[in-house]
């Protein structure tokens, strides 16, 4: 028998949300293919993970949009096949049913909040049998943090805090309060703060749950974690590295305003340095234009120097679509978190580093190394009870 | 003292050869810096190398153009800075008194071109008192050979055949002869059969020399080389992948020529097979056009599928200076090859497939997993006596 | 009331009139909105053409593949909406009753089929009243004449030959006999021969009918039409250009044979040559990737010279769907040729370049110029009776 | 013998000028080709313009560094070619001599300096027995002026205010003064506010001198004027075009100024909308990337839709150097607008759009109805005395 996985995603009504639970919905009935989900690549599913076809979608959102009006934007525009959303509908809907109201917008206290989303997160668990619940951030992306608040120093003093009435969670690591506090496993698929706070990640660790972050690597990045490398161990010298990136949607639009989009761009940027081992000239643009709706379209222009000096370029132009990029990766990190939580892991997961723009607990942005590091860890839970 | 090192062009007239000459002897004099020079990194400096600045240069061509000649031409096309040619005029007039008459065209027999050749070689060593010299092959590609002539399929049919005044080698393949007879390692830099025909390659084992090749992996080759991994560990489905190159100069006109292209093809498709597992369909071309002299554009389209059968695309365009790209490369080569015989290492050399874009010897096309089996290689090295 | 105006398309079920026929059903219900359509805007409208939403469709071909599973797989392949071809289904259908077979494949001879396509025409014509039937061929490219057949020379040379039971005529050129000899004006959407013959061409002097071709600027040669004149203007030099084309679909699959694509490129080639001054040396290349479908991809690289002979590039990538883009112009075309017909134009229509690769009487590439031909065609149309 | 003709250059030390200023002393030694002057082809030369070869310079400019290194720093730019430098130094210093310090910077009035600048002119002229003296601004850009400044208003009130010793004037219109006083002609060839602003414009009415403007169009706009007719005259509709642009030089320093840059983002922006007949979506920006030195690389990505709504894209990328492309232009301005002079054109001269992102009394934006604007203009000043 399968055992049952849940996923418990936060902006469960986003693309990259009805995506992932359509998707997961189509692979259990057969109709969907392997492609693009890393998990069955068989130096990863080496890990001995959780079924693909056993996974339970839930979540929370702050919009009330249903799932399946969703789902039928997403096949007109060409992201989900029209004859696959029809043969999940019904399926769709139970996920509907599944579905609580998010927090953040609201009058109640933090604290008041936070033990509702636990509750919902320990009530889905338990209604549904299930043996692991991996909680996905997938909502809108928030600014990162400005300045250090004490009250965010550590778990104890976050809980005085919160018991005195305040509100110093920025929303995204209010939701990971909520998830570790339930004992879930956590993906933060956005660059928003998250469980990168201190005092969640003290109490990821006290509660004995693996997470991971921050911001999936899905287009021009990716190809960044391949091009820089290339030339790095070539010792061709980058002079300036252009970034362009044009994106409709619900993304683009947060990311139009500029206190969001600092979180993107920062963790967009870091890569590059990281690799090539010295700062990199050249602009970094993220430009909303609505018309692309869930489309993508980056270009990069390297500047580069050879021997004697000589002057070289090279240009890519990324066309992609970002729930379908970013919708395998989120079943994948769900499987790959539920097996590490099984095997004991707890804390920033490094070797998941494959899947993101800024790793939490990896300096790595390499993707070859970062393959390597995750094929290792399979092998090694492969090998564990 | 710095131990000085041969390197015998094969072409030693051509863009690549002229490049690598001027620019050996800027670094000697240390007008160049190490920009594009893969011996300089660290990781693969660790294997103890000769000295760059104990380069001497000679060579065989048919062409007699003069080096200088050559050189100014080159950097009338913006490929050696002009300053730098003034600078090591001197030394380049010193070069060209080195160079000897190719073969190939003549009405000499094979064996007497053979030995002709093996003894300018041998020369060039006594007279400088070089420890080893490294044989070079830069000249113009050849076809493939096609079917297969028993004369070339092992040393003593081969030898027998020469001294029968019969004429059973490639060119390439001569000058690949007459290296090995003098006891000297070998880079076939070009597509051609070269060392690759059996009777070179048992050839090389029984002197006890080390060879690389076949075709230096300068440009499109090389960004494929990482791109593909990419697609391969991202489970995503490449559909089409085609591939176009512009170029013009010496290289160019050859190719320009079917039969000669067919190698220079044949070397540039095996990779992306080997990589994806699969067979990939899409167009590749090499096109002639004089006017982009010694530069060369490659523009290649990826047609891939995401995740639930979502297209979507890759493309980019690489502006690139073959023989600024090729002449480091040619002078790591040397170094490696001085340093792999030196310890001992006979035969086609695997690890240095990074630098080809059909490794002799092995089946990695990986630009990543190449980097890490030349740096092991540099280690084993560093820590042979 | 609305005057109906017929279309008989040889080709019937093929993708661009299939796309024309859908699109011209959706355009009598109100359900399509005028984009991609010429004859809509002011400056062509003004010529009184024939009212969009009366045409009526028919046509011969050699394949059964019902039009509305052709349909299908274009709604599927995003180039028709789903959504209107389910309200055209009905009106497809009875378009589908009025298809005849093709000709060609047969053992009839030339004179016994151009018999029977007239005939199919002609009846057309009558069971549905309408004043103008004009005959659009959109059938697979055939390679272009070689030599000069003295049967294809004038009008009487050729009945003759037909007399004699031959069959000098291309296939293309058998649909334009018959099209001329029932009276109707042609419209030659390929490169392939069709009306260019001499035969023919005296053949619609004498008929009174007027014709435009040939092969429709859709694409790539379309931008290049713009920018050449640019260049030129500008008094930049063009030292190459290179142009690369992409494409799946049943042109792609007819294009990969080298003798059909010789049509092609011959016809793409000629534009640039008149708009500069002077011969322009670089590749152009059509390639068939049938991953691609109804997608074409074209890559161009510009390579100019511009004071003191600095070197410049401009290069594009042009993605584009085939029949999307030819559909409107098949339909500006009918509504244009009536109109012509009617105000008395006979033989190849110069003004009507702005829609063609290869425009039949005249030698103007550039599409500035072209549109104010056509401009000023339909102001004269617009003043005739 | 040749009649001589004077240029005046408002940033006399700059790329633009000293680019223009040695291939105006090469076009004179017949070392220089006519690449890239439109002034050279038939229908414009129709227009009996003065002889290129009599071409004098002089100018003003608030730096001091010498034009002859300035110079050399485009060779090695590779902008000039070194030989052709060589050959025209004497005639440099010759030019070098004649410049004379700038204004804007300083303690005196604007009154002053209007003076100070106007005798510079107008001493230069005499100096040389030019009949005419053309006045060109390729100066850094300014940013546009805010709000409006009654002083600026007519020239009466300017003259006033200049009298009481107030400086309301910005610096590229303090030389559009000086220019207009000393009777000269002036080609606006950045989009600083200059002779656009009222006082100005009726100040060269009254002085009775044409002049040209705004900001030269060399690169990617000049693009943009050829493809969005293509796309209108097509009936396709742009749904978005997105503009990047990555400059070094001194102009991409002062473009990375935002102020500055508005004057710029203003001129490139206007001319789509103008030719598309609707607002277009989409970012445009300007990157300054000093690696890129006098070479600028733009990238456009135009989302358009065809018939039934099927969406397709065009992109392009435009590497050109500035100062190549502008220089010329430059050239071809001061001949026409001294023939204009010379023929009565007295204020703006709309028939000079051709060469401007802007252009002052003129709305056309497409760059093919701006060229038969320009042959318009040279065959009626061809038939003045």
């Amino acid at each position: 028998m399968t055992e049952r996985l849940g996923v418990w995603f936060v902006g469960a009504r986003g693309s990259v949300a009805v995506t992932s639970t359509v998707g997961a919905l189509a692979l259990r009935t057969g109709m969907a293919g392997q492609t693009g989900l890393v998990s069955m690549l068989p130096e990863v599913a080496a890990a001995r993970l959780p079924d693909v076809a056993g996974i339970v979608v839930a979540g929370h959102d702050v919009s009330d949009e249903p799932l399946g009006k969703r789902a039928e934007s997403l096949a007109h525009a060409g992201v989900l096949p029209g004859h696959l959303l029809a043969a999940v509908r019904p399926e769709l809907e139970e996920a509907e049913a599944r579905l609580r109201p998010g927090a953040g917008h609201g009058s109640e206290t933090q604290r008041a909040a936070a033990t509702r989303l636990e509750q919902d997160i320990r009530h889905f668990r338990e209604a549904n049998g299930l043996r692991h619940v991996v909680v996905v951030d997938v909502s809108s992306t928030e600014p990162p943090l400005v300045g250090s608040d004490p009250r965010l120093a550590d778990s104890e003093a976050l809980d005085a805090a919160l018991d005195r009435g305040e509100g110093p969670l920025p929303t995204s690591s209010l939701y990971a309060y909520a998830a570790f506090r339930a004992g879930c496993p956590l993906v933060a698929f956005t660059p928003s703060p998250g469980p990168t706070v201190p005092a969640l990640a003290e109490l990821a660790r006290e509660r004995g749950v693996p997470w991971a972050g921050c911001d999936g690597k899905t287009g021009e990045t990716l190809v960044k974690s391949v091009l820089a490398p290339m030339f790095a161990t070539r010792a061709l010298k980058v002079r300036s590295w252009a970034s362009y990136n044009l994106l409709g949607g619900g993304d683009g639009r947060t990311l139009a305003d500029p206190t969001a989009a600092a979180s993107k761009l920062s963790s967009k940027g870091e890569g590059l340095e990281a690799i090539l081992g010295h700062p990199v000239d050249g602009p970094l643009h993220i430009d909303y234009v609505p018309d692309l709706g869930d489309w993508k379209t980056a270009w990069d222009h390297v500047s580069f120097e050879g021997f004697l000096g000589v002057r070289m370029s090279l240009q890519f132009t990324w066309a992609g679509c970002d729930s379908a990029l970013a919708a395998p990766l989120v079943l994948d990190l769900v499987r790959l978190l539920a097996r590490a939580h099984e095997t004991g892991r707890t804390g920033p997961v490094p070797e998941l580093a494959f899947f993101f723009k800024a790793p939490s607990g990896s300096g790595e942005h390499r993707l070859s190394e970062q393959w390597q590091m995750l094929t290792a860890l399979a092998a090694e839970m492969g090998a564990a009870a």
